[in-house]
């Protein structure tokens, strides 16, 4: 059942839809000739076919969009919509309970982390981070908590490749690396101070699904210095520990 | 370029998606067989390929649900999470400053409306509202002004079928209607009490685009009686300004 090159049909209409990027969120048919390797024509026939579901639009500028019929689709993801929809109360009440931050919600899909939710306060401080955003780091609050829990193969393929350092307070030794993840094990939240950027302190907490495996993370980031993680950590393993069992009671589905 | 049927390769990989709802969001091969009508090995291939690229996810169960890859692309989407992320510091200020209630962000897609975000503060009414969703009525707050703010084509269709009747106070009356969206346009906001629930009284207000057409519409919904229009309106339509204010900003894209 392969077309044109030996590509699945699958993969030539998924290959229409992965061209677009938070760089490039809005393409003419040509740029999407150009980025896939498809054929004009064929562009043209499966663009109109995706236009006509909904998965992509058509602006007045004649370049292609991201459809809202995807995203509703997108909506029944569990692992995406779903926990964020279920976690939002809680992160909403610890954003009412704090002040100058960013909350981030985050799962891990293998070696990166993706982040599903992020609610910042008036005067946070600078990050890069973005709802649907992705890192290929795990240096962050949530990213600590997540590689701790993951798979311990996926766990060394991370540690095995270079790591990314940000900052001088960045961990690039892997022996160092290990024992921080284990202390993450260990004492149930993540501390990521001035890893990732100057001035910025994360401390991360696991959230757990049904079969209590670590699904998700919530993560607080601050200013470094304008509070303690004694002073965060018992708030948002509260969090943490709520999704949780929220999570339980929304096993079906 | 048709295939089996004369359904397009698109349109079968399409198919596979849209089984996908709220009411069935985890489906297994067999389930998706017969409600597609593509035969059990295409099914089979399909999904497989899906899985690969993550539109797909296929939990311990055996059963497929719509993955995270896709959440990210939708993520991309203008009218989707676009608008929503704009939006999202806005409706949070005035869900902070306001109790019981919900607030919902909608946009309208030819004759549905659909909900971006809902954030519900604890003891508000309840309501079947839920971020994803899709209404076939615009009986609602965001609805009536997004029907009142619609091309006049697309507000003829709807006032052309009949008019569902929730309650009592439901208009089903063409007249009526057309006088009920003419005041939205004229007042800057939309009142529905009692329209849908017995109890509940939505207050909308429009948001504009770029190019000054209403793109989407916030709204607050609380129990009748506990407060008045001329009470949220203010603070509502200030809400939406903002809001329509930031899209001006983040035109680009």
């Amino acid at each position: 059942m392969s077309g044109e090159n030996g590509v699945s049909v699958t993969g030539k209409v998924l290959a229409l839809l992965e061209v677009f990027s938070h760089e490039t969120p809005a393409l003419t048919l040509t740029e999407m000739s150009r980025r896939t390797g498809l054929s004009l024509p064929t562009v043209h026939r499966r663009a109109a076919e995706l236009v006509a579901w909904g998965a992509l639009e058509r602006g007045q500028d004649r370049r292609y969009r991201v459809g809202l019929r995807l995203w509703e689709l997108a909506a029944l993801s569990p692992r995406g919509h779903g926990i964020r929809n279920i976690a939002m109360p809680f992160i909403q009440n610890l954003y009412d309970a704090t002040k100058e931050q960013h909350i981030h919600l985050s799962v891990r899909n293998h070696l990166d982390v993706v982040i599903l939710e992020r609610l910042s306060t008036p005067r946070a401080p600078q990050v890069i981070s973005r709802a649907g955003g992705r890192f290929g780091t795990f240096a962050t609050g949530s990213g600590l908590v997540l590689l701790a829990h993951a798979p311990e193969g996926v766990r060394e393929e991370y540690l095995g490749s270079p790591l990314p350092r940000y900052t001088d307070s960045t961990v690039t030794d892997v022996g160092l690396y290990r024992s921080l993840l284990a202390a993450v094990r260990r004492k149930g939240y993540a501390s990521s101070d001035r890893m990732m950027g100057p001035d910025i302190h994360c401390v991360g907490a696991p959230i757990h699904g049904p079969d209590d495996s670590v699904v998700a993370a919530v993560s607080l980031c601050f200013r470094t210095g304008t509070r303690s993680v004694e002073e965060v950590a018992p708030s948002l393993r509260a969090t943490a520990r709520g999704i949780s069992r929220a999570l339980v009671g929304h096993q079906a589905g």
